[in-house]
């Protein structure tokens, strides 16, 4: 069955929806988005998104006025009709469609689009590998909107390099993957990036640092260098449709394997939490 | 009459077109484009445009195959069709439409965006302030790329302050407007950043720099601050929809006036280049 994707309350066949050629998205990337995790029809962790969704919208100042148990309502609407165990929601919201002009247009109304594709989780013992790319992205890494060019290139090197993930820094700081989160663990502690500017909220990142608040696992918020990734005891890499796995190499030199024990357990307590969701075993 | 937009071929009215949503300029921002001034029917220096959106697309790895003839036939269509003297030509060329995915997709083609819309010229004598705002874009100015977000924020700013355009800084360095080039006099040379990978390679400042080789006055490339700015005999504003403006304020305060007979002579030699080219006297 072919992905399923929505416009305005419009459902249709992926390939064959359109959207406005005027549409701010097109332009200007003017456009914020959420990718959510279906399995077994179960959203995982969908208050999350939409939380970081509607936030994207008020740090973008995109009147998105759809109330959340509507929208709630047009995703399960678009549940209804789709087909699969696991699949990834992806939504977004754009500041609609105007005569082309920098500034925001004054009468015009936020578009809304969604589809359902096909994802498939790698498996939990999957072992992945990163190549470090220097991180020349804007300074509104914070806010997940459309912009992603710089993410498309690092992708694109990374995945012909042979590695799972690009390793993103901005001089020698970590900062994330091109479309993951990458923490590290180092004397029994799970070290993530500051929350600032230059790196995505990720709710998976989210999900682990409550577990590892309810289940007293120390977790540190910040900076850390590629030397000290590559000196961590352990590396995880970690994304909605990714889950949580395990790096052992970056730039071709191994890396990690230090701390199994910790890593494992976290990997655990994630994949428990999916599964009280979803009811789906990983 | 209204504006009149083109898809891969299609004419129609740009509030009715519609592009595939699938298309990677929704989703990634991934794809490049330029705008021409179209005057009396003519469009302004539409080689060197088309010369950049081809580089464009090289820099950003995005095959677009069409030869040049081709385009220009395509333009020529859009042009039969649309009415009026003052018309900002549109092009885009998208990496295309395709499952979702950050890495290039393998079985895709460009598709090609364009529109034909009104635009008004600023009269000759139009002067402009700036308003001050940090440049947080990305490191990929030097490529004309949809990912126009921060551009967006800076210039919805700048209007939103009274201001005619933003001038962006990235600490002290001055780059450029949200959507044009800012050069400065002093001591009778013309002071223009160097193209380097944060500032746009504007075509309206190549075609000034090309006059006043021609005309025997100083040019110089480098990188010049704020204060330097502040304290400029004339600040430049240009670009394709502004032509070539004079600055008298920036943050409130007064500035520039201090070379006005360099100042005009450089706005006359380009509005002669413009009447030779189209036959246009603004």
């Amino acid at each position: 069955m072919s992905t399923k994707a929505y416009f305005n309350g419009e459902i249709g066949n992926y390939d064959e929806m359109s959207i406005p050629l005027s549409d701010r998205s097109v332009f200007y990337g003017d456009a914020v988005y959420d990718a959510v995790l279906v399995l077994n029809k179960k959203p995982f962790t969908l208050g999350l998104h939409l939380d970081r969704l509607y936030r994207s919208c008020e740090l973008t100042d995109i009147r998105f006025t759809m109330p959340r148990e509507k929208l709630v309502e047009e995703i399960d609407r678009l549940l209804a009709v789709s087909e699969g165990d696991s699949l990834m929601l992806y939504l977004q919201v754009t500041r609609g469609a105007a005569p082309r002009k920098h500034e925001y247009p004054a009468n015009t109304e936020p578009n809304l689009i969604m589809f359902l594709a096909p994802t498939k989780l790698p498996p939990k013992d999957k072992r992945a590998s990163l190549l470090g790319i220097e991180d020349l992205r804007f300074q509104y890494c914070n806010i997940k909107t459309t912009n992603l060019m710089p993410n498309v290139f690092a992708a694109e090197k990374a995945t012909k390099a042979g590695a799972t993930e690009a390793m993103l820094h901005r001089g020698a700081r970590v900062t994330e993957g091109a479309h993951s989160s990458i923490l590290m663990i180092k004397d029994g502690t799970v070290v993530m990036p500051p929350l600032d500017e230059l790196v995505l909220p990720g709710i998976t990142r989210k999900v682990i640092h409550s577990l590892c608040d309810r289940h007293g696992i120390p977790v540190s918020l910040r900076e850390f260098s590629v030397d000290e990734l590559m000196a961590a005891d352990e590396i995880i890499l970690c994304s909605t449709t990714k889950n949580v796995i395990y790096v052992y190499e970056i730039d071709g030199v191994a890396v990690g394997g230090k701390d199994r024990a910790l890593a494992q357990r976290i990997q655990a307590l994630f994949l428990d939490e999916v599964y009280r969701e979803t009811g789906a075993r990983i």
